[in-house]
């Protein structure tokens, strides 16, 4: 227990308080699978986690979904000091148990992000907040579709609290983690996307914030998200620098399968992380983890600019493309547009199908793994 | 009248209700002078407008001062879409009316950065809004603190209000107007600052937000200014590229007077926005405005890298240097160091001086000027 403590450095699970929703029509709205979308119903409870100057983490707690009491001066609202992950809760195909997806690699982000924007309290060590948040999901158990593609999406979020106009290191931050069931992104199989390279606007940059999970990364894409559907296509790709080097799709990561001109073998690449501009996604390391576990298929993180890729389609090398993701796990890639003309790449290939199902076996418990962590 | 009008584009003025605080201890509380500090006490009341997606803009309400109730799924508190401005209200020294300093420059940036953003409502006039603010000073006019350096501080924030944990261009608004009476930065005269010149973290980018006042942009910064803090320094120069060209200070514009080598004319030298990373401070453009007006010192906007200060510090050219910005209007800069070397810079020059003085004489209505806006 860690109430005599005077400042907690770290979140302290023994410390939870569980208050539940009592309003029992709220409790059991349940919604059917057939009318899950996206991030847009949420489940009755929401965990809460306050850091201040003075006591550091305060005791966490679990309480009814509600809105949040905000002063108009706190500072998540005015300078963007925001950052989040996204992790999902699976019900295993066989026995409905519970299942989380490398959780650790998204707490360790989330610390990763928070130093990024300079905010205190990072000290927390992961395993206590993991803690909490699974009491959460067991709480609202229930709310975890059963069904491949269905799942809890999980969304805990730190905002600063600082209660003054001047920019400084907040002396208060609210941690707090929401879930929400949603379905499989394709309801129908595999829907790939066409992607639009956008030249004008760039979404991240090195010494900037690309390799972290923060708000201002995301209010800055809406505008280009917007041209690109507009144009008829689903997602922006991101290029930067003179090179027009490749580096994120949406909100994703980015993959090929590229046919090596001199050794006529099937290779896998994706940026590297080296500028600092692309963000390390669990499921992209996931992706080239399990490759290289396979053995028979070199996985290369280096840059591509948008003329490599051309180039490789002009020669039929380029044979699978796709981007990766939490929401959408592996997403096929049919076209990608570059100075007003379309590439066209075959999908959905054997590679990208194979990754798939790899990592839903994992997800699911299909397949044993240590990536799958059970909430008992 | 707007009220039968379906979908509003504009804001509309005429359809502003004031529901007055009634909480007399809480009107009455105003700030002696001698205990402002930035940011910190806030007037009574704050004008709101929200934007739907049904509605367009709703009437405008002036309430009383209170926190936000905000959706946990908000997407201000997710991605960062959020933008505001900085602006303030003076009391004339001879008769104590009330006086904006181009408040249309403010509007018509707040319009700008809500476009960069994605943002929905861009379509109002700025007149009508303006109008509403100049309603919500008159209410809490007694807030305005009098004498030279004090002034209310007010704060239009607008932020993205989209339910849905999916990235979406927002079907809802709050554009919010926040007001706070705040003394002189430097209390005792000017107070030199000193910078550190940043060389791992960058502000801002091309094809990025630099241009525009979002909150992402300032989140960014917290961490390089913690550093610069901790050695000793009192702001960051920013710094881009390669060649290390000078862009911002802290959260300010930045000018040199330097002796040209060929003429051994002093000219004025401020980065110039082409790039699209520096900020068009109102402060910056109404410098540039009256040094061309005064015609005896050339005014450059043209880029100038951390070695060309250098070189020009070394031969004694680099007369002065100054930051400006809404909130301490001009900061004299005393040293600024690059590569563990300090460069001392004499502080506090002439036109330094000059600059300072013409400002502040529009602002409290010293001299007539069209910049100045006052409010009967």
């Amino acid at each position: 227990m860690c109430e005599d403590v005077k400042f907690n450095n770290d979140i302290c699970s023994s410390s939870l308080t569980i208050e539940k929703d009592t309003d029992k029509d709220q409790v059991s709205k349940i919604p059917k699978n057939v009318d899950l979308k996206f991030g847009e119903i949420m489940s009755p409870h929401m965990l809460i986690v306050e850091w201040t100057e003075k006591k550091g983490w305060s005791a966490p707690k679990i309480q009814r979904y509600q809105d949040l009491k905000i002063s108009p001066i706190s500072s998540c609202l005015h300078y963007g000091i925001t950052c989040f992950e996204g992790m999902k809760c699976y019900k295993t195909t066989s026995d409905k148990t519970l299942r989380l997806f490398r959780p650790d690699c998204n707490i360790a982000r989330l610390k990763k992000s928070m130093k990024r924007l300079g905010m205190p309290g990072t000290d927390f060590e992961g395993k206590q907040l993991l803690k909490c948040i699974k009491e959460l999901i067991r709480l609202d158990k229930d709310w975890v579709p059963y069904g491949e593609g269905y799942s809890l999406y999980i969304r805990p979020n730190v905002i600063a609290n600082h209660q003054c106009l001047g920019l400084a290191t907040p002396n208060s931050l609210l941690l707090y983690v929401i879930t929400s069931p949603v379905g499989p992104y394709y309801p129908s199989g595999f829907k790939p996307i066409r992607l639009k390279s956008e030249t004008k606007y760039v979404r991240a940059w090195t010494g900037g914030t690309g390799d972290v999970k923060v708000g201002g990364n995301y209010a800055n894409t809406i505008k280009a998200a917007h041209i690109a559907t507009k144009d008829g296509y689903d997602q922006v790709l991101w290029l930067f620098g003179k090179e027009k080097v490749i580096t994120e799709v949406g909100a994703m990561n980015i993959f090929f399968v590229i046919k090596n001109s001199s050794t006529n073998r099937k290779e896998i690449i994706t940026p590297s992380l080296g500028r600092g501009d692309v963000l390390p996604g669990v499921t992209r390391r996931s992706v080239i983890e399990i490759t290289q576990k396979w053995g028979d298929i070199d996985v290369h993180e280096i840059d591509l600019s948008i003329n490599d890729v051309s180039i490789a389609s002009k020669s039929g090398r380029l044979l699978e493309a796709f981007a990766t993701g939490t929401a959408a796990v592996i997403t096929p890639i049919s076209c990608i547009e570059y100075g007003g003309l379309n590439m066209n790449i075959p999908a959905t290939g054997e590679v990208t199908r194979k990754l798939f199902q790899s990592l839903v076996d994992i997800q699911y418990g299909n397949i044993l793994h240590e990536w799958s962590v059970t909430i008992d």
